[in-house]
């Protein structure tokens, strides 16, 4: 998808032509084609560069939208009709850099400045002392933020939001009633590292955070944005403190997150899902609407639509409680043997 | 109890007519009989309205010194004596909303305002820059508060603590030499949740948190305030980094928490318990004086006094130990084997 | 080592006889004799005065540098050569003691005051509003400071630094290109407890932390300074958000550290390492360079080089994977069996 202009600054429209001498890649394609975003292989739309790492005969199944993508020799010729190749032997690095180049996040204020000119700030809304506002934010009418709480430029906050002390927001869109609790961290960039023959580098996090209506995220909880797409919360949905949601996870409709609970990047949860305390989701998990995990569960697999898991790895949770039964009744029946 | 009216706006005391009222429950009781707080209906004090979802005949056995209780039709008839029955379908979010409408929390600080001229602080204190004081709050001789921290409306701290950078405190009642580490919250709401028609909903949490004298709270560490009643930091008690205390935790003197731990609503935690590192507590559960839980341990169960358990779910460690090595040995055999 | 006075204030060298009169010892050594600094057991230099309360004859083994030891009176005569006694009942509690009184940390900043006059801030660092700057504290070249950020006294920040919103650095030494999300924190003082007959007292933490080149931190994580030493995160590790690093640990470089993850005190990270999502070591462990732990395990023995572990308490993956695999058919078994 295009990167967001209001969060991210770019050189512009880059030609395919460009791209290849950005990369070292040999370009199988139109070199005046121009490229106005970057997206991972899976959710590439017109205009976007991607890149593609996996076994060659399956780069057929990368989304056939993309303009193009950086691939290795030998999986050039599978690639979808259409999508032109950057063809070199270090694809996710290539695209790291070129990223890197492209697009960089704006300062989330202008040096010095706490209220941007140009931030349009509801009359009837309230802010505490020390309040920061960047270029081109928006608040909403209603909407009420503590003391020393930092709106990053271009950020858009709806109306009768509550937001409390030394909350920062970046890269985020925000709907209605939306509460954030003290200390919490929306939009900060996910955590995305790539090996290099000089050591490991931290790769770009372009998207966004999209809270929706009345969602509730506790003190110091961190939301992270997408890596090239976004990172959605659904209306209604409630985060309790100190727990994170990785980049590009899609959460759905009044689901529940108890403290410490995590869930990695790009996660789909479902509506209603409900996490105990401390619960942890690998990544790229799906949990169906209305599932529910264990406090202290850790989830490596999908779990359907209205199961309760529980244990590490979670297994559904009469399998996970009979497991600790029977280990519990043979070594006390062991210990009587003794 | 009584809610606590430095830091909750109220619109003075209801009668039970127009508790009905706000409600749409049936009242069984003097309508003019004047109700001034709210509680959870195992600790409702005189005055206060509870709220009952339990089993009919068990309803007999909540307080009976609340005022009175919103109760389904199937249970009114098992109040205490002299307990006015408001008769509904759903009391509990009858109570949720009713209390919504009741009060409300003070904003941490006025709009714009850096210190309150009401608040009253020890020439002797020392403020970093930036500080914000709210309305009513008063800080005691020798304390030191670090840059851009936050002390909201009503909160009262006593001498000689020591507050690091952005930290933030609101609805609490601070001893003496209390730390509070960098980025630490004190008195967030609770996290409650109830479900709706309209899905999920955040339950008002109407109390305070208690820190006694000589508590350490680490960076980024959060003690939620109550839901009715207060959350309670014993005396010398010392919190680590990133951990997390719940709504209504009543913990004792010299407990040592490591990084991580999270304790949950509404438990008891005894003198002197030590918590290894991630230990992770389920609500209402009671450690006895002197218990102690292994690092990343999880405890859905109450720990005798002096006991020492871990693993998930957390048994004595005695038999956790024996299982780990039980079920190691099991698997080493089985592998020779083939 | 000596304590950094660009961080503890201290009284200046003390004599042997003077901390003999602070302590209640008796010194078996030169009362002129003066002390530089207090330390470990384990790693005192010229000038230290430690202590050791492990068993008699093992005293041997402390380092030989030392000034002086507090010991118990059975384990003085087995200090090393040139190691002055000082003999009393309860070692650690008099060095606790004795350390608070001489050394002080220094305030984060002056009260009131924003940028310390004798701060050097390059002319190409840019601060957004709102940062406070402590005395003596330095901040290179094209480094730029979110909104709200405080820098501690004596804090030395390099070139070209990414540091967000509302983070706090203390007692630390930053290299260049170092990141900091918003909401982390640097060199708070690190969880050490001790209990004394009147409850439980924090121990000073009087070392630092050093942050080489390219490490990155995730939002809202922390990183406590060194008890005596140093707490080191090597060049281009990468720590994601909500994670915990305690004091002395010391971390090689592109080590790789998902979310929630936590490493105790003095534990020894290899090159390389990397730790899934809520990995947990226990103090004084020591990772082999390219070690890896799975998420969500707890590990409380050393891991070797190379070798990938799981589980809690974490053991060599295959192992974990096979009791895993294991438990989970004995019990699907036996419910066919009924």
């Amino acid at each position: 998808m295009p990167v967001d202009s209001r969060f991210f600054a770019s050189v512009g429209a880059v030609t395919l032509g460009k791209w290849a001498e950005m990369t070292g890649a040999t370009l199988m394609g139109n070199p005046e084609a121009e490229a106005t975003g970057v997206s991972s292989s899976a959710s590439a739309q017109a205009g976007d560069v991607c890149f593609y790492e996996g076994k060659p005969a399956e780069a057929a199944q990368i989304s056939g939208q993309a303009l193009a993508c950086l691939v290795r020799p030998d999986a050039a010729e599978f690639l979808p009709e259409g999508v032109a190749a950057l063809v070199c032997d270090a694809p996710r690095l290539a695209h790291v850099r070129a990223s890197r180049a492209i697009y960089s996040p704006r300062p989330l204020t202008n040096p010095g400045e706490q209220i941007a000119e140009n931030a349009s700030i509801h009359p009837a809304a309230e802010l505490g002392h020390g309040v920061v506002v960047g270029p081109n934010a928006a608040i909403g009418e209603g909407t009420r933020i503590g003391p020393g709480s930092v709106i990053g430029a271009g950020v858009q906050i709806g109306r009768n939001c509550r937001i409390g002390a030394h909350v920062s927001v970046q890269c985020s869109l925000l709907g209605d009633h939306v509460s954030l609790a003290s200390g919490a961290r929306i939009g900060e960039a996910g955590f995305g590292v790539i090996g290099t023959s000089t050591g490991a580098e931290d790769v770009p996090q372009l998207g966004r955070v999209i809270l929706q209506d009345h969602v509730t995220v506790g003190a110091n909880s961190t939301i992270d944005r997408g890596a090239f797409d976004d990172t959605i919360v659904g209306e209604r949905s409630k985060i309790d403190n100190l727990c994170h949601i990785g980049h590009n996870v899609v959460m759905g409709r009044s689901v529940a997150i108890a403290a410490f609970s995590g869930i990695s990047g790009s996660c789909i949860i479902g509506d209603g899902v409900q996490l105990g305390g401390r619960a942890g989701i690998a990544d790229h998990v799906k949990l169906g609407p209305g599932a529910r995990l264990a406090a202290a569960s850790g989830v490596f697999r999908d779990v359907p639509a209205g199961e309760t898991w529980g244990g590490v790895p979670a297994r559904p949770i009469r399998d996970y409680m009979r497991e600790v039964a029977w280990l519990s009744k043979q070594t006390k029946a062991r210990k009587k043997d003794t």
